[in-house]
């Protein structure tokens, strides 16, 4: 149903090209916990996530793990590298609830590329936006402390910080626990 | 020249189609140090470097410079939130060599993409490539030790190392110029 509402509010899709757009993806629940893809695979898919929580991630050389982003409801994740260029995923996905996601095919996604300009258009946007907010992340992880960095990041997910344990924010920011307990516990006595 | 042979390689144009684009884009020189785009600025115009090196940066609040990219010959640089979604620039951008750039109005390219299905599907192409660009990037921040992500930069940049100063490769690594000479100088001890 999010999904469905999803395309009605940012495409230009008729009501009948939705249906048939649903009905050549697929819903799938993965239990919290549950790898929808592995670094060194090829996803066959793309994911809107329905309900629940995703996240992307790398794990480096000495097994530590580094969040790429995460996905809760109404976001779109995506193997890039894979879904357009047929590489290996450097990231894993996880779903860090029970999640409910639509799989939408690449081979779907082409085939509608070539067929459908308003898709075009529509991820045009999508790719445009996913641009700056990469680009933001990256000026924020140079130029910004590391309190500027989490006001930032509550922003963008304002629901997340009461979902995930405190060590997956602080694999997003890049900081170490103990500095994010220091900075919101700082935060929290200037509120008062 | 350059701009024209990297369509021709590139999209699926015909030659007239090129030459109409050619015709509708300025060819200008910019002197070293000359500013293209200013923090706040909307250009009306993204860049195709033909000659010369750009940089794209912030400057944050204690007055330190932030090097997103540079872009030497056949880059494109185009500030995506003015170009796609008319908001003011985050950054600046900057001649670093007298660079002779083809301005290409946003104005055209929208026009383009809404007429021409071919320019879509090419800056589909350049826009997914930009995405893993800022991924890779995202994740050596992330997890890269500092003389990996300045082997990475030299496989990215092969030629630039010998064309800027060290402090904007530090400040593009985001680590200090003293650390970056320790880099280079253990490479190039291992080396021998």
């Amino acid at each position: 149903m999010q999904f469905q509402q999803f395309l009605t509010q940012n495409t230009q899709f008729s009501d009948d090209e939705i249906t048939k757009m649903l009905s050549l993806c697929m819903e799938k629940e993965f239990k919290k916990g549950s790898l929808l893809v592995r670094e060194g695979d090829k996803p066959l898919f793309s994911f809107f996530v329905e309900k629940g929580l995703l996240k992307q991630y790398t794990i480096d050389a000495k097994g530590k793990e580094h969040i790429l982003l995460f996905a809760p409801e109404n976001w779109f994740v995506s193997i890039r590298e894979s879904e357009f260029f047929n590489l290996p995923s450097s990231y894993f996905i996880e779903a860090i609830e029970d999640t409910v996601v639509y799989l939408i095919k690449h081979q779907f996604l082409f085939e509608l590329s070539l067929k459908e300009e308003s898709f075009l258009r529509f991820n045009d946007r999508l790719l445009h936006n996913h641009i700056l907010h990469l680009q933001k992340r990256i000026t924020f992880m140079q130029s910004a402390s590391a309190e500027d960095r989490y006001i930032e990041f509550i922003n963008l997910y304002p629901d997340i910080t009461y979902r995930v344990p405190q060590s997956m924010i602080a694999s997003y920011l890049g900081i170490a626990p103990e500095s994010l307990s220091r900075i919101r516990k700082e935060l929290s006595d200037k509120k008062e």
